[in-house]
């Protein structure tokens, strides 16, 4: 077989469902063309880190030219936004590339969902992207600043008050390091104010945080959190959100700082393909994870719609994209060889969120942890999972420091202005 | 002694001169105030790493509250601009604050002179700030991702051509490191273009490189460049810089990439002081690190013209800053005590300048070294002038691991997409 025979496969987005595809194609005598707007694979379950000061950007993403260097059949990355693609003819155009492809994996997962209020995103920032993260620590930080600096304290106590919005587990680590940033960290480092003094709400519209998980873990995580000074209030749907605060079961609660973790809809890319979506816009896949009319289409993590054993949708986690990505692969490997596809069966190996130092909660197939094994579970886990030898290495150091210090490495306020930051907020 | 009565310092910039004043008055009875604009102090010498993705921006920052969390003296920490000095009424303005003063040190530093062509600027960027740094990173890492999509091979020439203005030290160190990215960590990453071609120029007015060197290290440094596929031209003024490259010696060079290392100006703060100032800006300030005429007002750092005792102004460098900064301190301390001032002589420690891997140029004290001598000199002397042991572990990993993989950890591409780069620059 010479290589102008080979198959090619043409996989969007270099995600957790991405780059496990590609990865399980490694021996497969196929070419493979990666597409991603961004130039790095990104490990989000640790993005909150970043947004939080403990991180630096770079110690949670990989470039994928890097991560694919000695795998050869990954033929060619493209740092590119994929505006089309055409399952008759089977390419993608991608910036100023046109891409063919014999077998196509779409995985370009999910953004932030403001539920028809689009205008919240400027005011309240999610957490999908390194950039993002990074508006979120400068947002922070500055807070603090400024509420050092002000003298009004109407306006100080605005400062000092941060709103989470979404209480899984993103919102509930968010608002868990916010605690820690403010009872730990800044505690004594301030002149005018006490950081212990700030306000920190997570508001959830549902009965309860952490709503994946098991009732009394959501209670210990409860628990974790007011101890660290959060105030968690669940069954609050957030109806307002503006520069100077939010408004919640029609009051208005005065904060500076809002951070939006309630939701999330599908990439855009899947509209892309032509077929049916759910409500969230994710592609109704069939069991072998192929789009229904096009065998040859493979949809895998955030962006498929699919039904667990249970009935139940498979949640958007990176466990069942790693999973997903995977199965994609193996399926066009079977496809290949005139095999019949497998349908994609998730194995759920448990469920964890950390608050804060030596705190989490996890439901390991049935098991619950809490407190310090859940912590530790969470902690190798996370390390285990990085990408690079070098992230797991410096990943460990920092938060080793951390840990021993109580302090965060990567306090830095960038591309910021105590006036620029102001003329935005008030 | 009341804690009413301790006089009051005020320290402008938290640069090396300023964080070395204060930490110089620990044991002073003195109420120190910190001022500056970023919330963190920077080791400036090593931000070419940031900008050539081999560091982070938080492995070189650390936040000035942190540096002085144990020392009770140093009262508040502001993150503001100043924007106004009076010397009569002994205030500094900054921010919404309004500080008194019983001393003061202004210790500013430089930015980026452009020599009467600011709109230079906006395509040229200076390396002063992490912003500047993560900025140039983007430039750089996103001139080869566009170069591997481009068609037209007079585009992707250009996309593959960096010109570096400016042979001092700075100016060598970023040439260098884009010949070790271009040959050797992004060798073997790209399909439609080989990395090796890219063109790297360094242009110098002056009739050498490094010329605050002895001439026999220009030549070797030079021959390094050369070496890591550099073109050094020296005696070439830079008489025009557009978006798409440079004009130098009449004849125009297309390059997508210029980055500028040609000249600094002091910092406008120093004029608040209403005091005469050199040509740079600078302010003239007596041998003890008075101003002439306010002998409560210290400049140190950068923003202070000074002369050796071989006639020639003090050089711009950090350990002048280092040194100028605790003298600073220490006649603030004698004038405390009533004692006469002492005039400031700078200990010249030595100049070292690193070319990428094993190879450096180094005068200590008449004394020339090259090669990897050198570099060990540099890389302990940078290792142990570090600000916080968190900063030193991690550098060192970062630095172990790049040089046994020659890969570099910090290729991130962030605030960017493809299509706005290509608006901006083209």
């Amino acid at each position: 077989m010479t290589q102008q025979t080979r198959p090619s496969v043409v996989i969007i987005g270099a995600g957790f469902a991405g780059i496990n595809a590609a990865r399980a194609l490694k021996k497969a005598r196929v070419d493979i063309t990666i597409i991603d707007r961004q130039n790095h694979h990104l490990f989000q379950p640790l993005l909150y880190q970043v947004a939080t000061a403990s991180l630096s950007p770079a110690d949670i993403a990989q470039p994928v030219r890097a991560i694919f260097r000695n795998q050869d059949n990954v033929k060619l990355v493209l740092m590119a936004d994929v505006t089309a693609i055409d399952t008759e003819t089977r390419q993608v155009q991608a910036g100023k590339s046109t891409i063919s492809y014999d077998y196509l994996i779409v995985a370009t997962g999910s953004q932030d969902a403001y539920f028809g209020h689009d205008e919240w995103a400027a005011v309240a920032p999610g957490l999908k992207s390194i950039d993002d993260a990074v508006g979120i620590r400068r947002r922070i930080l500055v807070a603090f600043e400024m509420a050092e600096q002000e003298t009004d304290e109407e306006v100080r106590q605005k400062l000092l008050t941060f709103v989470v919005v979404g209480g899984g587990p993103t919102g509930a680590e968010l608002a868990g390091a916010l605690g820690e940033i403010s009872r730990q960290t800044l505690a004594r480092e301030f002149d005018q104010i006490d950081p212990t003094w700030a306000h920190i709400y997570l508001f959830e519209a549902g009965q309860r945080i952490l709503q994946t998980f098991p009732e009394d873990l959501s209670r210990t995580a409860t628990r974790y959190l007011n101890s660290l000074g959060v105030q968690v209030r669940t069954g609050q749907p957030v109806e307002e959100v503006t520069a100077d605060g939010v408004v919640v079961g029609g009051k208005f609660v005065p904060a500076a700082t809002v951070l939006w973790a309630a939701g999330v809809k599908a990439s855009p890319v899947g509209a892309m393909l032509g077929v049916p979506t759910d409500r969230a816009g994710r592609v109704l896949v069939n069991p072998d994870l192929t789009v229904p009319g096009l065998p040859n289409v493979f949809v895998a993590g955030d962006l498929a719609s699919l039904q667990g054993p249970d009935g139940k949708p498979l949640p958007g986690v990176a466990q069942v994209a790693i999973q997903g990505g995977t199965q994609a692969a193996k399926n066009i490997r079977h496809a290949i060889d005139g095999e019949p596809l497998e349908p994609f069966h998730y194995h759920d190996k448990g469920n964890l969120a950390t608050i804060g130092r030596n705190r989490a909660v996890a439901d390991i197939r049935g098991r619950h942890l809490t407190g310090f094994l859940a912590w530790s579970a969470w902690l190798w886990i996370h390390i285990y999972f990085l990408i690079g030898f070098r992230n797991r290495l410096t990943v460990m150091l920092q938060w080793a420091w951390s840990y021993l210090t109580f302090n965060r490495g990567a306090r830095l306020i960038t591309r910021s202005d105590i006036s620029a930051q102001s003329e935005q907020k008030t």
